[in-house]
C-alpha cells in the first residue's frame, strides 16, 4: 500500500467537476456573447508577468497578495544568499498585519508573478502592440486571476474576472457603452435588479477640497468614506474624528442624504463642477442603454484600486455583500508603459460573485446532459461491434460514450438514470436496443437508426 | 515623461491579439466538439497545485522545469535562513548541467508549484473526487501548463494542452476509443495525414530482456532506443555500445526493419507475448475508428514521461519535427494518490504545434471579422443618436463596434477597410447612412432597418 497523499486542490483553489463547468460555462458563454455584440474582441494574456509589471500599480498590500514565481538555477542560489543577508540588516524584516514579512528579500528570490488583474496586462500590451490595434481599442478578456488572499464566500486565490475596456480615447460615450454592456450581461443573466453606482474620482477630491480637508490627508478621508456601505455614518464619523480630520464632519455634510449631482456640483470650484457635468453626461448617455434604471450617482463610492483617475462604477446586488463588479476610469495607468498618457476607461465582472447569486437564487437554465448516448455491451467478442456501432452514431451528431468494458445492463441502466443521460443503448445477442431512462419500466426496443431525430422528437 | 518600461511579455509566453486568438479559437472549438462528441465531459483544475503533488512524477528533469511559488510571510522568512544555512552545507550546492542549482533550498522557500502537465492534476482529483464520478470517467480538459524549458519553435514556458482520458478501466476498447477521438480531430483540422505511432511498454521490457540487456540497465537501452528518429541507427548504435550495453546489438537486430507485431512475439516470453497481443486488439479495434490507416507499430517508440505502464501513443506529421502529441496508458498514477491502483490512459494534443502547422499549411478558414459594424458620427451632439442606433443593430444581433468619439468618415472608411468589417454606419446630419468596404467607390446610401438581413444576403 502506497502512502496517501493530500489530494485536495491547494487553499483557495477548485477543481471544476464536469457539471460544475456546464455552469460557468453557461456565464462565460453569455457574457462572451454580449461583448462581442457590442463590438469588444478578445484578448488572452500570459498568467505570468515580470514582477516589474506587477509591483506598484496596486497599492502596498496588493503588493503582497501577489503571487511570485521562485528564481531558477543560478540566480536562486545568490538570491538566497543575499536575501539572507538581507533579512540581517537593521529594519528590513516588515512585521505586518499578517505576520512577519520581507518584501526586500522577496525581490532578491523572484522575477515573476500571477497575473493580479486584467487591466494592467492590458496596459502592457497596449503599450507593446499599439501599432497592430485600432486607434480605439475595445477588448474584452476573460481569464483567471491569483491573490494570496484570505478565502471566503465567493472567494479564491485563483478566480475569473470578464473585463470589457476601452482604449485610446475619452468621452462620455465610452463610459456609456460600458454601463450598457455589463446591464446587458446582468439582463441576460437575470440580474436585472442589479444596481451600479457611479461616482468621479476627481468629483471626490473637489468635495474633500471644498470640506476643507488637508489635501495631503484627503486619501485618508476618502477611504474612510467608502466604508459607508459597511459601518454607517456614525461609524465613518467615528472614523473620521479618530483620525482627527478636520474638516470631516463637513464632508459628511456635503455627501449624506443622497444629494443630487447638480445640488453638489453648485457648490465646488472648477474643476468639481467639469467632473460633475462629465459625469452627467455619462449618466443622461446611459439611459439610452441597457443600464436604463440600474446607474445611481453615490458620491460616497471610492473603489478602493489606486490607478483610477475618472468616473468609477461598483455593481451591487440585493442577494451579496460586496460587489458583482466594477471599474472606472484610469488614463494614467498605459502611461506608466509607454511613456505617454492614453486614455483608457474599464469594467470587470467577478465570475465567482455572480455564480454565488445565480445558484442562491436558481438562476441557472437546464443543462446539458453529459452525454446524449450511452452505450454498453455485455460480452468481450461484441467489442468491435461495439466500437462501430458508437462511431455510426456519433456521425448522426450525438454525443456517444461507449462504456469500453464487458458489463452488466443494469449496472449502466442504474448509471444512466444517475446521470440523466437520454439513452441508453445496448448491444444485446439478438442486435443493437434502445433503453430509455425516463421510460424506465419500458423494455429495450430494437435500435432503428438514425437515432437522433427519435430521441430529440420525443422529448419535444 | 515616465520611465518607460519593458513591456514584451516574460520569456517563453505569449500575448494573444485578436486575431490569433479567433485562431485559437477556431481549432480549440473542433477539439472540443470532437471530445464531447465521443462522449467525454470536461473538467478544470487549479494552475497551482502542492509541490508534494507535483514532484517525483516526471522524472528529475521534469522536477527542475516545475514553476514554484515563493512561500509568503512568516514561513518565507524562516525559509531564507533555512535555505542559506542549507547552501553552506557540504554537497548540497548541485551543478546541474543548466548551472548551479538549489533543489534542496527550493523545498523550503516554496509550497506550491504550476501545473506542469494535466495528467497528474486529473489523477489528484481522480484520488479526491471518485465518489462524485461515473465508474469510468471520461474526461477532457484543454488548459495551459507551465514549464520552465528553454523556449523554441512551438515550444513555449507556457502553453495548452488538450488532453482526453479514460479513467477506471482497462481493455483494449479505452485505447481505441483514444486514438479514434484524437484522429477525429486530426482529421476535422486538415491534418489527416498524420501518423500515430503506438508500441507497449511490458514489450519493450521484454525485447531488451529478450537481447539480454541487464535488466537494471534496461530503461538506459530504450532512452538509446528512443531517439532512432534523431539520430539513426548508427547513431544509436554507437550510444548503446559507448555505454557498453551488452545485448544492445541484439536490440538493434530484433526492432530494426519493420518487425510485425506477430513477427516480434514469437521471439518473447509470456510476458511479452501478452503485451504484443494487448496491442494487437487494440491496432484491430482502433481499424474501426477514425485512427483506421494513421495508426502504426513501431518498436523502437519509449516515450520520455515516467508514468507510462501499457500502451504508449505518439503523433507525427511530415510538417514537423517532434510530436504533435502523445500518450498512453498509466495504471500506476492514480495510486500514488489514493492507495490503490486504478486503471488510465490518456492523449495528449500540443494545441502550440497544431497551431504551427496549421499556419503554415494555410488550413484556417476565413474567420470572423472583429465586428459586423464600425457605427461613427461627425458631431459631439450625435452622441446620444448614435448609442441608440447601436443599441438598435445589436437587438439584431449585429456585433457593432461605437467609434465613441466625433471623428472624420474618412478615417472611419480606412479603418473598416484595414480591419475588414463588413459596414461602416455613419450618422450624417440628414440621417443613418450606409457605407461598405467592399463597394468603396459607392456613396453611402440611406440606411434601412433592419440591417442584418441585407448585410449578409449580399455575401451570399
Amino acid at each position: 500500500m502506497v502512502k496517501r497523499t493530500e489530494t485536495k486542490p491547494p487553499k483557495g483553489t477548485r477543481d471544476f467537476l464536469p457539471e460544475e463547468l456546464r455552469r460557468r460555462g453557461h456565464v462565460v458563454g453569455i457574457i462572451r456573447e454580449v461583448y462581442e455584440n457590442h463590438g469588444f474582441v478578445p484578448l488572452e494574456t500570459p498568467s505570468l508577468e515580470r514582477l516589474d509589471t506587477l509591483l506598484g500599480k496596486y497599492g502596498e498590500e496588493g503588493d503582497q497578495l501577489v503571487f511570485k514565481i521562485l528564481h531558477r538555477g543560478a540566480p536562486l542560489v545568490a538570491g538566497i544568499r543575499e536575501a539572507a543577508a538581507h533579512l540581517e540588516g537593521p529594519g528590513n524584516v516588515v512585521v505586518g498585519r499578517s505576520g512577519e514579512t520581507a518584501p526586500g528579500a522577496e525581490r532578491l528570490l523572484a522575477d515573476l508573478g500571477l497575473r493580479y488583474d486584467l487591466t494592467v496586462p492590458l496596459a502592457r500590451v497596449y503599450a507593446t502592440a499599439q501599432g497592430r490595434l485600432p486607434t480605439v481599442f475595445r477588448r474584452y478578456q476573460i481569464q483567471p486571476v491569483w491573490r494570496a488572499d484570505a478565502p471566503g464566500r465567493g472567494r479564491f486565490r485563483e478566480f475569473f474576472q470578464c473585463d470589457v475596456d476601452v482604449i485610446g480615447t475619452g468621452g462620455p460615450a465610452v463610459e456609456a457603452e460600458l454601463l450598457g454592456a455589463v446591464s446587458a450581461c446582468l439582463d441576460r443573466l437575470g440580474l436585472g435588479e442589479a444596481e451600479i453606482r457611479v461616482n468621479h474620482r476627481a468629483l471626490l477630491s473637489a468635495l474633500t477640497e471644498r470640506a476643507g480637508i488637508d489635501p495631503a490627508r484627503s486619501h485618508e478621508a476618502i477611504i474612510a468614506l467608502d466604508k459607508l456601505d459597511k459601518i454607517g455614518a456614525e461609524g465613518v464619523r467615528a472614523e473620521l474624528e479618530q483620525r482627527g480630520l478636520a474638516g470631516g464632519q463637513a464632508l459628511l455634510d456635503l455627501v449624506l442624504g443622497g444629494p443630487s449631482l447638480d445640488a453638489l456640483s453648485g457648490q465646488l470650484g472648477d474643476a468639481g463642477r467639469a467632473a460633475a457635468e462629465e459625469l452627467g453626461k455619462v449618466l443622461s448617455l446611459a439611459e439610452a442603454t441597457p443600464a436604463s434604471g440600474k446607474v445611481r450617482f453615490e458620491p460616497t463610492l471610492a473603489r478602493g484600486l489606486g490607478y483610477y483617475t475618472g468616473a468609477i462604477f461598483e455593481i451591487s446586488h440585493p442577494g451579496l455583500d460586496g460587489s458583482l463588479g466594477g471599474g472606472g476610469r484610469y488614463d494614467g495607468l498605459i502611461g506608466m508603459f509607454s511613456g505617454r498618457p492614453v486614455p483608457a476607461c474599464g469594467f470587470s465582472l467577478g465570475l465567482e460573485r455572480l455564480l454565488v447569486v445565480l445558484e442562491e437564487r436558481g438562476l441557472f437554465p437546464p443543462l446539458p446532459a453529459d452525454a446524449d448516448v450511452l452505450l454498453g455491451y455485455g460480452e468481450a467478442e461484441r467489442e468491435l461491434e461495439a466500437v462501430r456501432l458508437a462511431y455510426q452514431l456519433r456521425a448522426e451528431g450525438l454525443r456517444v460514450a461507449l462504456h469500453p468494458k464487458p458489463d452488466k445492463m443494469g449496472k449502466l441502466k442504474k448509471q444512466a438514470m444517475e446521470r440523466r443521460l437520454p439513452a441508453l443503448v445496448w448491444l444485446a445477442e439478438s442486435g443493437p436496443t434502445l433503453w430509455r431512462p425516463e421510460k424506465p419500466d419500458a423494455p429495450a426496443a430494437p435500435l432503428s437508426l438514425p437515432l437522433a431525430a427519435a430521441l430529440f422528437e420525443s422529448e419535444g
